[in-house]
């Protein structure tokens, strides 16, 4: 399912354009990455219009140390801010694409959690579509807390990851923010934001009722 | 209205797009089926993208036994898990077509079931979009059980099918996880699985207030 | 703003597309009319999926008498259910096009008629764009019962329009049915038909709070 | 940043084309407007359908004294009410681009101000896509009362622009009506109306649950 750099830059434009139409990433909020074929990581760029980025607005960026290996053609972008957080994702979960949501669902979902580090999702099939969860499952996602910058959310998310009480999370949610959202390759990215944006609404509707 | 094999392909292919457009098989899940015109069951494949299947995807399967007749070009394809209700579908009730659905709308219909085994849906004009129903009558929908495997939930719908208060009923609702809903043809599948969202979201939408 | 027949035909067929996308002609149901240069009425088909109405799928109705000038290329097709309140619209009104919505918001706003045979609208800006109105206004808008056959609410229908605390509204609820909208042309009915969803949504939500 | 007259007149279209889509410029209601390279305001037409808009629609109109340096190339246009509101937002603030929602969020905000002339937003990470505003900021945003006239509106718009309570807001709220929402250029514009939006939808269903 690993395609050329070329062909999975294009995918990711694909997927923000299908993000943006959720309003998962609108006010130039959210972003995503994948891995290329060498192992870097392809970074869209922060503070831009999420629907409208081209394949040659990517960043090429080292997973390990996180330094730009090739900057976007336009010298006037810079790598989104998302970055360190992504590769925290990658280098904990063996995930090769991350997306970051600013959907109000995850917001609303997160506002359940209250003085807790989680939520917990049950009786629903869509937990199935979480690779390696049963329908049976009380699946825990992790709940940090906002800060003023997002690169400051990384000693959070990286105990989120440690935490063995979220090993079968996919996701992060992030108090009044968003969610961070991985999978095993970037199709599998698409079906996690996919299925847990519905768990997200559907807890906050079903705690409405 | 039948077409031929290709075509029927194609006309799935077209309301999987529409229906992923409307949340109803989103993270890869639902699906859908129609009998081609040798009375084979086309069936689309599991775990795939809704909204990016093909017709060579489609498994053509015998809808007696369930055997495989041809299966999809690409070998890395499994038939969907709802074939085996499908059928149930099929054989008890003339339909030559059925979707499955995982849109909230159904999950949050079925939650207000409570403890009884069904909803009943009343005073509501588009009651009369089920085929044989009209706007005066209570329309009792079954509500089953949810299994860890879908196959599991075949014993339950097959009951449902043979109950006679479930008689008018084009539809099986499914708790914490979606529904089935089935036409004479493909195209009153379509129009059924438009009337029977409207009528969960009416349902959810007035219990709320 | 009147075209020819021709015209006016792709028109309805380009609004009730939209309309659909709104899910306000879901179903098979909902509909549309207008009258042609000659004062006839061009009348969708009744039980067809509104998206897919074609030009060549209209009725041309002598709209006094309700009979048929010219029918629809495809002897299968039959008019509209709508067509005699259509008819009733036109001619108390000074209407020439006239649409019917089965959107949810407009059940949902009938139902806050509880006892009374209206809802009162106020303090919406919104109100400004129904022909007449000014957004000090309060506007009343009647609310009818549903019959088991469309056809049988044109009585009712008729009083409505006669009833002299309705002369300001430009549209009639139908409770547990949805809503009859008209305007002076095709585009006032298109304007009038966002107005008033947008009254009716305003409504619901202000009520649910 | 900045464009040809033509450019930006296409660009209004796509955007007004893009706010019709999200219901924010329905029933011909809202608009908008960007300055051109002369420094002259290029401003929509009133009372047409918003997502209909072509380039050739557009007045360009003096920022200083509201007069109308060329018409719409149609005779049958006139320009939109909301002018003098744009060009005082444009003048206090150095906007350089101007919106006008009817978005029903934009009302339901409003109405949580309550008695008071203001709407305060807070513990939101989208708060940062607003220039200037933190994510811990708790945002000011003016509520003014609507008018019989759109214009009549520009009084208490003026002075919300002067209130230091209000510094940091780039939109102002009119109770029942909607919202102005402006930017340093088109491309902030856009990004502040997909902000202010999506945090007016996020207070209101906060304030639901």
């Amino acid at each position: 399912m690993a395609g050329s750099a070329k062909e999975t830059k294009e995918l990711l434009c694909e997927f923000l354009r299908a993000f943006y139409q959720r309003v998962w990433v609108s006010g130039t909020g959210g972003g995503i990455c994948a891995l290329d074929p060498d192992g870097n990581m392809l970074l869209a760029p922060t503070g831009v219009h999420k629907e409208r980025v081209q394949p040659a607005d990517f960043f090429t960026i080292d997973v390990r140390d996180g330094s730009v290996v090739k900057a976007a053609e336009d010298p006037a972008l810079r790598p989104s801010e998302c970055g360190a957080i992504f590769r925290a994702a990658i280098l904990a979960r063996q995930a090769t694409s991350v997306m970051h949501s600013h959907a109000l669902s995850s917001v609303l979902a997160a506002d359940l959690a209250g003085d807790r580090d989680h939520v917990a999702i049950r009786d629903l099939e869509m937990l199935k579509g979480v690779r390696g969860v049963a329908n049976r499952d009380t699946h825990l996602v992790p709940v940090i807390m906002n800060t003023p910058r997002e690169s400051e959310l990384t000693d959070q998310v990286e105990a989120a990851l440690k935490d063995d009480r979220f090993a079968a999370a996919h996701t992060i949610l992030v108090r009044d923010h968003g969610a961070y959202i991985w999978g095993a390759d970037l199709w599998e990215t698409k079906r996690h934001a996919e299925v847990y944006h519905f768990l997200f609404e559907a807890i906050v509707a079903r705690n409405r009722r």
